[in-house]
């Protein structure tokens, strides 16, 4: 049931509007003739004639030969080249940035891990990046924008995280001022775990148009991106759908949120790090790691057939799977796609969420919602980044050329 | 973020969506002239001319006085009179079925409750509904729509609610089979809290034009319905935002629904009910009483001032609370508005929500969040029932009226 609001919209955002339209149809379709976009949306030939004219003058679109019509007549296609166009996609985490270039479907032409962040160290980790992005934009100019994906809570409006837990750093730095107008190419910034259903949704050939789907980040956080009726669940702030800090247990462990018994002091690559100090076995030497490399030694030892280090993994996926239940009851939707490092532990790790998750849903939910571990090639918080800026340059097209 | 598909359209869509922003803006700003109309719409004033001849010929809208214009210009103003159409809204829960009649802005013209709903008499209540609705349809020709509020998880598609903890008879019932084509009116059904968020939406003075608000429903079940970004958040079955099934203790009380910790488990009537029989004091009897005589009779207790009344009451506020951190991580509303019989206790349970929600919420979200108890004059679940018809009445006025 749609029940928005009616914006007034100018003559100016109605032609925005049709552009947007005509460059998403071509994005999600392939070749197609003008006559072709006219009934697919319901737009008088003459106006794509005037529309697709200023789209070729600007070189977003170009035409191809001939293509077969309807009624066998042969018609000229237009296309949008989603090779021609490049986006720089960043992934901030607690302690891990990722920077990568991909083009408009989402696949990676490079990728670099930054040096690990620590609290004293952002300063370095936030001119680094600056470093990167200008000499990416110099040597390539199809980059049209920058997508960077952020730990959630993220308060879109003010440009900064409300609560990184384990790295309090992260909460001085101003997203939108520290980058929004520094380079020649705009900067759009996203919550994580909401850039990563965005990537399944543009990307993915499993799922892409499927209009419900979340994506469910275990990392150094534990976050949750909701596509519902074909939107992001965004929130009055852009804080909605932070499953890190809903309470599986109100008598539970504190967390840095004020919340008790946040799932994220679970199911996290810092609290998994914590358990395994505190086993002292399963990984010797786990303290003078960091939360990755343990978390992958304990991973790396569970396939070695340790049944201590699979009986953890079993424990975590229980957690995993408590979360799932929460996202069936509060989001219902069609598809979870698990991602990011805890995603590593595979098969051991999703059967017990799948356990558990048939232990305490409700039937109809279970039976219609897929579980699933992510399956893209980079991982999708990182492509979702670019998937943030790739969604505005169908939205917006007038931001990135002059189409007047 | 706005990331919709493209659906083609017809014309006739188009046209349809034409009238419906026509007479949603009528319904949200009163009376005005076809200029202001085609000016806040962006519609040609020839569009205007002929979309709103249609209307005023099918008696939907019609021509008032001259009203002041732009540029001191006097114009003939038009109206949707809110008080000429009337809508049925029927309100389900566990044991009460309650009956109103409303007209376009929720005011209520009548409204009654129907005899306590027992698991074997069910098959009596549904008769006696249709018999009411007959009843009610032959008397007033006015009225155009029925609008159903039924306890969630209501899965839309199908027309039956997947669980009912405390009684699971109305699981059999199909509302769509039974309903919808049995009047001379259409008939709608929706989640019972998100029948309250649309009402509070569309008939709530101070909170109407927010587009991100969530009603609270806290009564026979525990349910949650949210509007974010001017939409109903409603998941892939329809089945999202049922708070009532999200855990609070994974280790806690079990449910029917099969999962463990569900908050309904803890501050729902029946819930406080078991707690007022084993405890035998406060409210003596209880066990012969319904759940809502047993819960009144607390709250009353309370209003004496019964020590160990009102600490029981705090003891709900803190579940009541739990919940409302929940909800501010998992959607982040502007609003959240507690409604339905539990909310009866007042500012000493609210006052116990929000210490709760101080203590544990991200200090962003607390201060940009109000928490209020309903103050809509009818229950918000049954003058939502009619809001849910009546957005379908703006939305798809081709159903009601020969418009073509």
């Amino acid at each position: 049931m749609a029940i928005e609001a009616n914006p007034a919209k100018s003559r100016a955002t109605v032609s925005e509007s049709n552009r947007s339209r005509i460059l998403k149809h071509l994005y999600h379709n392939g070749i197609s003739s003008r006559a072709q976009i006219a009934k697919a949306l319901d737009l008088t030939p003459a106006a794509i004639t005037k529309i697709t004219a200023r789209l070729i003058e600007a070189g977003v679109i170009e035409e191809t030969g001939d293509i077969e019509g309807s009624k066998n007549r042969r018609s000229i296609g237009l296309e949008l080249d989603t090779a021609r166009f490049r986006i720089i996609g960043i992934k901030f985490a607690r302690s891990l940035v990722q920077i990568g270039v991909f083009d408009l479907c989402g696949n990676a032409l490079s990728l670099e891990n930054l040096p690990t962040v620590y609290d004293d160290t952002i300063d370095d980790t936030i001119a680094i990046i600056h470093e990167r992005i200008t000499q990416l934009l110099a040597d390539d100019p199809s980059i049209v924008a920058v997508g960077m994906a952020v730990p959630g809570p993220y308060l879109r409006n003010e440009g900064r995280t409300a609560v990184v837990s384990s790295m309090q750093g992260w909460r001085r730095i101003n997203f939108i001022k520290e980058f929004s107008t520094a380079f020649r190419v705009p900067v759009f910034t996203e919550q994580d775990a909401r850039a990563g259903a965005l990537a399944h949704y543009l990307f993915d050939p499993a799922v892409h148009t499927e209009a419900n789907l979340s994506y469910y980040l275990l990392g150094e956080g534990v976050g949750l991106g909701v596509i519902d009726n074909g939107r992001l669940i965004n929130g009055y702030l852009g804080a909605a759908t932070e499953i890190g800090h809903i309470s599986i247990d109100v008598n539970g462990r504190s967390c840095d949120c004020g919340n008790v018994g946040c799932l994220e002091r679970y199911c996290s690559t810092p609290a998994i790090h914590d358990m395994l100090i505190e086993d002292g076995e399963v990984v010797p030497g786990a303290a003078a790691m960091t939360h990755t490399d343990a978390v992958r030694a304990l991973f790396a030892k569970a396939r070695e057939g340790d049944e201590r280090a699979r009986e953890m993994i079993r424990e975590i996926g229980r957690y995993v799977g408590y979360g799932c239940v929460t996202i069936f009851n509060g989001f219902n939707p069609r598809h979870i796609i698990i991602g990011d490092i805890v995603a590593e532990a595979g098969p051991l790790l999703l059967d017990e969420v799948r356990r558990t998750v048939d232990e305490r849903s409700i039937p109809e939910l279970n039976e219609t919602t897929s579980i699933t571990l992510s399956t893209l090639s980079a991982d999708a918080a990182v492509s979702g980044a670019a998937a943030v800026a790739v969604t505005q340059f169908l939205e917006h097209p007038s931001m990135f050329f002059d189409v007047s």
